[in-house]
């Protein structure tokens, strides 16, 4: 089964977290958590403050090599029946240096980020040299083990 | 800061969810939620009896052009203190046809997979044509946030 439009709409918005995967120059894959805002067809995830390595980020890197990437939402549940993903295959691009003051999609970026997460209210949006990930979805694929998977709420 | 060994080898044990990453022939990512058990070196990942899609799986035809994986554990929190991930970097091979009584590898596997999903009561551990992906670990990476952010339980 797929998950219905209002279901994956309500995801892309409000879900706080998702996964997200590029490909090295040699075609490792990497993966890491993101944390994301959707602006109609694009989804923005920044290099934020939350602590990082300090040197350029593995996304980074892979990202300016070989743009494409996939991004997956989902939620264990130990009720098989319960099982969704929602996947988004896309092309990203890294915009630096990310200041709302240098140009009014990152602005409207920032704002959407701020909106959706309070906590960054404590956490600068960017850190060190701000970027940002902006991804163009060029592919969407659902799944859900049964109709009683419909994710209602946000986790917590 | 880095997890502990002792948090490391709890979350390869016992948690239930990790999301793995594997790369078509173009270098395209493709991601995929997945349950696992792990057997010392190694983690088994099967293609089970949950609803899919029919045709081989992305994640099996990726496999065999290109082995390298890489697969996440992790678990969102609103407390962004409480961040932590761990990620494994390695090469996967598919075993198939994937049934326990042609090698005390699978056997092996099943008991383990059948041992941390009870769910594995009610639904096959492998199905159609009998597929086990088997992870080697090549490279282990951690990140949490701060001393908070150690998982203690699982998640529900």
């Amino acid at each position: 089964m797929k998950l219905d439009r209002e279901c994956i709409e309500f995801l892309l918005d409000r879900w706080p977290v998702a996964r997200l995967a590029t490909s090295g120059a040699d075609g490792r894959p990497h993966l890491i958590p993101i944390v994301f805002a959707r602006d109609g067809e694009q989804i923005f995830s920044p290099v934020d403050a939350k602590p990082k390595s300090g040197r350029e980020l593995t996304r980074v890197r892979n990202l300016r090599s070989r743009p494409l990437v996939s991004l997956i939402i989902d939620q264990y549940d130990p009720d098989w029946r319960r099982l969704w993903w929602l996947r988004v295959d896309g092309e990203a691009r890294v915009i630096e240096p990310a200041l709302p003051e240098t140009s009014p999609e990152v602005a409207r970026a920032f704002d959407l980020l701020r909106g959706k997460y309070p906590q960054y209210e404590h956490t600068s949006v960017v850190a060190g040299s701000p970027q940002l990930i902006a991804i163009r979805a060029t592919a969407m694929r659902s799944w859900c083990a049964s109709g009683d998977a419909v994710p209602r709420s946000l986790p917590r």
